[in-house]
């Protein structure tokens, strides 16, 4: 039943760190629910483009992000 | 004023399918709610990327989806 | 796999009314991508407050909307 | 805290615009809310597929809101 | 056809506070999109319980948010 | 950047569980997108009413859900 829903920018996670994400975060949510919901745990990624989010009024690109969770932001 | 979205995988259903979805959910909402609400009944269609849906923690394709509808899954 | 969110105005509609959209939108959409899809589509219907709801800048309440529905709006 | 989520069809609006969008309606929450929560004011902006929006059951295509913003619609 | 869905925390904002965000709200939209879409342009206002929104991990409550707004926290 | 909303039925977890989805959900989020995002790392948890999430059509209530937990489902 949890449904989980990952708004995330486009090309800031590879296809292999987006299925890791799908991965962990199940695991998480079945760590505090239980195995028995597990097959009815979803995750669903939305992918936003570059300079389509906000903070503060201020857009952000995927460069932004990349430099940012490089310590560059 | 009822507002659906509706979420699918990319590449699983045609532009056709869609527009489908969209007049015949909105008549299905308008048997419940009324005539007089079609006008205010939206309905969203946003495409997420095959393999950003997770279930049970397992990335799913479009071609994961497309062999469940045929059976194969 | 298809997710439905239908997002509606709390008080316009009756637990009963609520269950056969479920019920009838599920059956719609299974119409189009298959039976065999069914187990895996999923319908959350959430409610918004009173008020909570503009169109055009105008905020409608829950009796603004029966009145709609009603052929009075 | 606050988070707008906008929902818009592709095409119909420019990269400049839709900045104008992020700046413009912060601003807006910030003159309600208060500046000190400018900063954790989030603006995400989705774009909706041309003709995967529907009103009343018809889908709308991205010529057809550009028909209907320059009044031909 | 621009839809907006701001998520506010409960007890944060007055019913008439909410009905002032939806009426700027989509005059700031109108004034980028033009009035010919103002009649089809939406706000829906969800609001989240207390202690149900975190960043970085930490649960905000109403009076979290309070207290920030009021340059307290 | 990212967000993360998370859809689960009333009544299902209490207060202390959802405090601890939303720290380890972020904890989780951190490990693969690193330390320096945490801070711009959002999760937001919304409740659905009893019997509003349907699954093939058919509604769950909340004590459907504790009982599918419990292994009794």
């Amino acid at each position: 039943m949890p449904l989980l829903n990952v708004k995330v920018m486009e090309g800031v996670f590879t296809p292999t760190q987006k299925q890791e994400m799908i991965r962990k975060l199940t695991d998480t949510m079945v760590s505090i629910e239980g195995e028995n919901l597990r097959a009815v745990t979803w995750v669903v990624i939305d992918e936003v483009k570059s300079a389509d989010w906000g903070i503060g009024g201020n857009s952000l690109t995927t460069d932004d992000v990349k430099a940012l969770a490089a310590g560059e932001g």
